[in-house]
């Protein structure tokens, strides 16, 4: 956590499909809640599948150094079918957390009174999974051999560093250990996996040594997934490596009333880098343009690096305002900007 | 598949905890649905948690080459606390699946009338994961470098061969041209895992191209469990790697009633090896001895023994009861023996 500013300079990335539409209801809610005397400056950056067509460039060395003088990152969201598949979250999107070492990819998880999910029975659902961010099978570590040949081979490798375990491990001990209830779940597969499922499980009952009020647990992944969709009332904090993180957290998002209200951050905590925060949903070309999305996730991804930032309140006044619209939605149909208009007035009031 | 023949020589690994008292349901149930003039023979092997505390050992090689020559193996269910995790599952499941090359992890989902799901609205929920068995990031290959100090490093390498993709492709596009959908789903994560994804993806199309009944589709792994909660009738056949299988068909269980109830076969359908039947869930050493373990999983896996033996009718006699006897469940208890019981005196009737 960094020390409130007077003034932010912010990094915006709306990227493709409806990443223009919910960044501009992100942008719009920032600007009513913070404080009159806090300058905000931003500054857009073209990146995505528009500019990969226009230029092939993902993301240019200037960009990336220009990037990092900013405070933050907003971003939209990255991806098109007319791109193929891995070069934009290769080239621009994973390249960015892997470049400013967005070790922490956090993911809070709520089901909000009045929405819905798909779960009979509406259990309680406050949990938030830390997802490492920078290592597992995302490092882009593989390759194949007689590409595309009948004797083909294709290896990925996950990378897993005692470094880079420990350092999320501990951030997710600090986080449960703030929490009221103080429960971490780690979730990995050491059953099979075992040299880098070893690794975590050692270095999570170590660090865990000192922090005495966190009670721990650990789950396979397979399990967790059962006990998302029957029990995920248990869950409070859950620490994953990068590739879980990322399957938990959709079907998380889906339980939870789907992704248009999951929020994410992908934080640097030394703050050597900026943090970058997104909605954990994709671009949703087929609906970009149609006053459908939901803006909703940005603007809890807005909350979120608000807090990063140091503006607790500010956070706090966003999520409440969320918090009480859902409550009071009917299920008309409200357009993109309309619900962002109707965020943007609550955090003002 | 194979041609019906009239012995059956069945090896049984009832294994830990619950392993051993819904194993003796399956093979009530076997004994029950066979036809008189079937010789069947079974002999057991002890091998799981027991054995390696007693000897040490997890699987020595003369057992695994007398397993060789039995027409099928019943598994119960494998693992106990008191074994450091990966000893059993390593040194013993994954080595039989391996060993006998079950390129196949068949996993049948399906809600079966009057089953609780936890997902409202009880979607009609009827596909099949065809789950690689044999590669992927199962393998075993991977390694850590100085172990248990600050500067480890593990890495778990998955490795994908155009030999093993395609054909359990093949087997996938087979299934789904069977079925009346015929509709098939590729699970990867080829935006990030690009090696190994781009050749599935590869594979996938150009085998399609000989199957123009099926409908295709792809889906990133994260994105499929959403769908798995919010629209499970949208699939019919799935066709995904090792790791992406075990995820999925945990949570496909959990919304079709749970583990008790999911069945799977372990199939090398070339036949030069035994194929292997268990029910997905595990030992459950909490419940052992209660007479809670409900035995439908592997009476279920029982029936894909049957069927892959070619006794396709006694097969389809085995389902039958169970769908029957669910749909007459009430919620009474009933018990390991007595569940075995209903359901051997439906077979036989
Ligand atoms: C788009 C993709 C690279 C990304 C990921 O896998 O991390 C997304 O699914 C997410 O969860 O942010
Ligand atoms: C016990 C474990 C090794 C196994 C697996 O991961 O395949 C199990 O989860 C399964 O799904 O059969």
């Amino acid at each position: 956590g960094s020390v409130m500013s007077t003034s932010i300079n912010l990094a915006v990335i709306p990227g493709d499909g409806i990443g223009q539409e919910v960044v501009a209801q992100g942008l719009k809610v920032l600007t009513a809640v913070l404080p009159q005397d806090v300058k905000l400056e931003t500054k857009e950056y073209d990146l995505g599948a528009r500019r990969w067509h226009r230029t092939g460039e993902t993301l240019p060395d200037a960009e990336l150094e220009a990037l990092k003088h900013h405070d933050a990152i907003l971003l939209g969201a990255i991806g098109d079918p007319s791109v193929p598949s891995g070069v934009l979250e290769r080239g621009l999107l994973l390249k960015l957390r892997f470049a400013f070492d967005h070790f922490i990819n956090l993911r809070p998880s709520k089901l909000f009174p009045n929405t819905a999910t798909p779960l009979a029975g509406r259990p309680e659902i406050d949990f938030v999974v830390v997802r490492e961010g920078t290592e597992g099978p995302y490092t882009g570590n593989g390759g194949s051999l007689r590409t595309g040949t009948p004797a083909e081979v294709a290896t990925e490798v996950s990378i897993n560093t005692a470094y880079g375990v420990e350092r999320v491990v501990r951030d997710a001990y600090e986080r449960a250990n703030a929490r009221p209830r103080k429960k971490l779940t780690l979730v990995h597969k050491n059953n099979v996996l075992v040299y880098a499922g070893h690794m975590w499980k050692n270095i999570f009952d170590k660090v865990g040594q000192e922090y005495p009020e966190v009670t721990t647990d650990y789950l396979h992944v397979d399990a967790a997934t059962i006990f998302f969709v029957t029990q995920p009332e248990r869950f409070d904090v859950i620490v994953t490596d990068n590739l879980f993180g990322d399957i938990l957290t959709d079907l998380a998002a889906a339980v939870t009333g789907g992704i248009g209200l999951a929020a994410s951050g992908n934080i640097n905590p030394t703050g050597s880098f900026p943090s970058m925060f997104e909605p954990v949903h994709g671009s949703a070309p087929d609906i970009a343009g149609t006053g459908k999305a939901d803006p909703t996730a940005t603007i809890l991804s807005v909350a979120l690096l608000l807090r990063h930032l140091g503006y607790e309140e500010q956070a706090v006044r966003i999520e409440d305002a969320v918090s009480a619209d859902l409550a009071e939605r009917d299920g008309t149909f409200r357009s993109t900007d309309a619900i962002g208009d109707a965020l943007a007035a609550r955090v003002a009031g």
